[in-house]
């Protein structure tokens, strides 16, 4: 599968959990961490839009559990972006284990900027940087 | 509405982030911490079951983000549990802020039981704990 | 022993590790929370500081790990403060696990306020909040 | 100055606080994942150990918070270990900033081992592959 963009990690063990597993929680990091090397290599920055007043937030996330990592492991997330609408940020992602290319989770989050006093703001620079 | 079980909370400031707001992932936090203590109260214990060998895992996650929580807010997570099929376990649940009753997520949670060796077991009992 | 504050806990199954047991970074958070709780409670808001441009922050933690919690422990953080000097906050707090009242956690932490900028700031008004 | 283990990470916004800066607790994370690279890279995994019945534990930390980090920093762990006694660990460890390395933590935490049912062990196979 072809992706724009791709994040390495490592397992860390205070990750895992008395399953001896990645907390299912941990996941969510991992996929919040792609997205905002994403967006920032795409000269949007996250931190410093909250700065201004803008938060960029999920407004859903749908994500399956395929295979679990544990302690030690190496693995990518793969990632797409889309608009999908006009106000409405898509991110599919998968997590692979290095090891043997295996699909650990795939995952589709929906996204959207709301200003500190919650209204709806997608600003359009933002929106060309994205999808350019 | 009404649900099977109910579990109080109150945000940590060590769970916002820079948009100073819960972060993301600490929603799942909740949502799993919610989870184990209504299987705690049927009397399964996950924690004990992965001493044993068996380990409940999410296997879906669909989470809508409606409202965030901020710094020192109460809210409270309730719970709805059935049988999706014979196989995987279906958790509704609902994040409620107390200051005013706002909604802030919905989730469904998939899960089921996997034995260390990665193959799924639902033992009966677990079913029946739940289900009673 | 007697304490200017106490806040109670139950360990939460996400905080414990492939050991079985709460992560030691995971008595930090604890620890951060009662700080918080307390200086709430004392009309010292960490958060609304922070908006306004002053972070309170840790300048010196020294934290001796006597027993561990587990899966489902209650207990309390018991917390002294006084003035360590002029500009530096001194927190003694020690974490009780309630079903047998023994010690697992002694903590000393020094903390201070400083700007956005990084300049040293502890307004007099905080510290007659807190020593009254 | 000298150490025996370097690792290098950078900082994930989802590490970061309301005020805008790695949460204290965070640093512990860093700190223990340096640990267990430098203690996987001798040939202990502490995952194992802990499968097998034996918890390498920290018993004391004292952490020195010299300078924060922030969204986007990049930084690496410096080690140094030793025997303390017989019987305890000793790691000295420091936080560099990449940009300026400018040192941001200092720490000594000390470890020990402890079987599940809390009695004290450390193996002199852990104490040489550590020291030699």
């Amino acid at each position: 599968m072809q992706y724009m963009f791709i994040e390495n990690f490592k397992v860390r063990d205070y990750e895992c959990d008395m399953q001896r597993i990645v907390n299912n929680a941990v996941y969510q990091n991992y996929l919040e961490h792609a997205r905002h090397e994403f967006l920032c290599q795409r000269g949007v920055d996250v931190g410093a839009l909250a700065k201004e007043g803008l938060n960029l937030v999920v407004i859903r996330a749908e994500v399956d559990y395929k295979r679990s990592l544990t302690s030690g492991d190496e693995f990518y997330v793969g990632l797409n972006f889309s608009m999908q609408d006009r106000v409405r940020f898509r991110f599919e992602q998968t997590i692979h284990r290095k090891s043997d290319d295996v699909i650990c989770i795939t995952a589709v989050v929906l996204g959207t900027g709301v200003t500190t006093k919650g209204r709806p703001k997608v600003p359009k620079e933002i929106v060309e940087k994205l999808t350019s």
